[in-house]
């Protein structure tokens, strides 16, 4: 199955079931409203989205209509929990050299994550609004699961049930805000705002044989500006499967359905793959160089991060656009950017 | 006015309008069936939850039945966001003793504060689980805030609008598994499980003057196992207040309405009022003897946590008995304990 959410004015959107070309789609309010309800009951209410998937897919639905991807939301604009992994190991490596900290000595035995801020989520359009272009922002892209409700200590071996939905995203970082705020010890905060996610959420069965062991196995495609800035194969490198996250995050307490666990920046040793994040760029820079030369994001800057699979876009794909924040202190939010709702 | 939320078989609850003396309710579906809901439109439905709330303080609501606090969950089972800082200097220096660390350079000049998991917290009644005592569970006791939405750079001097209501809470922490945690970098995660909150919270004109300055002037009582464990005033010494961490907080990214925002643990530097947290209480027996004599939480400790003003609770009581976790590994989460369940 394939899901979207649409701008409808509330706060989590109206979900819309979408054919697997993308192209049309249905809501289902007598099924479930919003993506979170049909998370929270999925065993009982999926069976019925489902039919209406395979129906949609056959071109039997009349009140199906054409995707609009301009109104489209998050799949989650907002959610319980966002908890993203750092499951590549040459990013780890490169950032922290880049940042002049040491890996952890937990490197390859327990995998980094962070619980990350879940209240807004950006839309695949939506810009990024930064207020101070010193702060260094920067994108990082990502692939992303949902859970369904996850039990306290389930092993990797179990995990593979639990996994409901994928997405791409894009973890917008704070370059310059790190350093300092890691440093108090207590993670991020002020240096992680918003994340944005694909236009489309899918089921796991929706990617075949290439998602397998925890690991989608293509290609994740990031244009800066529009050139290709790296294609770094999601799967061969991630050292900790979502598996093995899930494992890790369950050893204290469950998870709870719609929580969104993130890969972290995804990564390959081969540079030619390029990268995911300017911050990788700027480390292969001074490594090379002795100089970072790449900026982090400009206002005007667009950032493009999509996934193809056997041509075909699997998430769509998060375009963004570098803003700065409006003199009114606007709240972005998961909301649509003002022209987007002016369209509406 | 004074809100709960019922068990009633929903992962939100139900909502109810409490009386000022915390004895009958009523249940507002036609207003808003979830705290949450209210929370996000709070300027349009607030108003007519009032009107409620003045009748059944009045005593003319003929659909107010008694309050029951042992079917209450956490007045937000789950929450978009769940901020905690660390807004007591007292405290921070003690901690930080204990583990061997240094307090952070910018102890007086930045407030810590974590992002925490917010997709279940605990019931007033629910039990601790600790799948291990050897992690060092730990209590925290300390204040909370509920915040409408707060637009990204909201200044201290502009935060008061945006405090919808405040509650208590048990930040239960798992102290043996900071230390490696927080070397990592990346912050708290599997040392922090779910947090617990006060079986009401309340509108900040119900606390009268003793709220000010974004700070709650009075005692916050902790008991463990029947005995007062300490009762440090939650005003004198709180260095961040709320509205210190409302700036703060929002300095690249707005808050959601229902963002819960914690105070970190309540203390005092007088030694005679006691602790909030084992941890505190602990290193001030190394301090005087060089020895730590109290354990951390065992399986059976009860922990009591509440607020009194002017002789009557204004919060009721956070009251948690510590178990382990079952064979089964039952997932937690908000809900009700297993005999909580079975009485309903």
């Amino acid at each position: 199955m394939k899901f979207a959410t649409r701008h409808n004015g509330n706060r989590d959107g109206q979900l819309l079931v979408v054919s697997r070309d993308l192209q049309i789609s249905v809501a289902i309010p007598h099924i479930a409203p919003t993506l979170q309800r049909l998370l929270d009951d999925w065993d009982t209410l999926s069976p019925a989205a489902e039919a209406v998937y395979a129906e949609l897919n056959d071109g039997v639905r009349p009140d199906a209509f054409p995707v609009d991807v301009n109104t489209l939301l998050a799949p989650l604009p907002r959610a319980y929990a966002w908890i993203d992994g750092s499951a590549y190991i040459n990013h780890i490596v490169l950032v922290r050299k880049a940042r002049g900290a040491e890996p952890p000595p937990t490197l390859r035995t327990e995998p980094l994550i962070y619980q990350g801020g879940s209240d807004t989520f950006l839309a695949p359009r939506a810009p990024i609004v930064v207020a101070d272009l010193a702060w260094g922002a920067d994108f990082e892209s990502e692939i992303a699961i949902i859970t369904g409700d996850v039990p306290q200590q389930t092993t990797a071996e179990r995990a593979a049930a639990h996994v409901r939905l994928l997405m791409l995203c894009n973890d917008v970082s704070l370059r310059n805000l790190i350093p300092n705020e890691l440093q108090k010890g207590f993670g991020f905060f002020v240096s992680k705002p918003s994340s944005a996610f694909s236009p489309f959420a899918v089921t796991p069965d929706e990617l075949g044989d290439v998602w397998r062991d925890g690991r989608v196995h293509l290609p994740l495609n990031t244009w800066l500006n529009g050139e290709l800035f790296g294609d770094p194969d999601a799967g061969s490198e991630m050292f900790f499967s979502f598996f093995d996250l899930m494992a890790f995050v369950t050893k204290t307490r469950a998870l709870s359905a719609g929580t969104i666990l993130g890969s972290g920046t995804v990564s390959n040793a081969d540079v030619a793959r390029g990268s995911s994040c300017l911050a990788e760029k700027r480390m292969l820079e001074v490594i090379a160089t002795g100089k970072a030369t790449t900026p982090f994001l400009q206002y005007g800057d667009t950032v493009k991060i999509e996934m193809k699979y056997k041509g075909h876009s699997i998430f769509g794909a998060i375009e963004q656009t570098v803003n700065p924040l409006s003199a009114s202190g606007e709240r972005i939010g998961s909301s649509l950017s003002r022209s987007q709702k002016e369209q509406l």
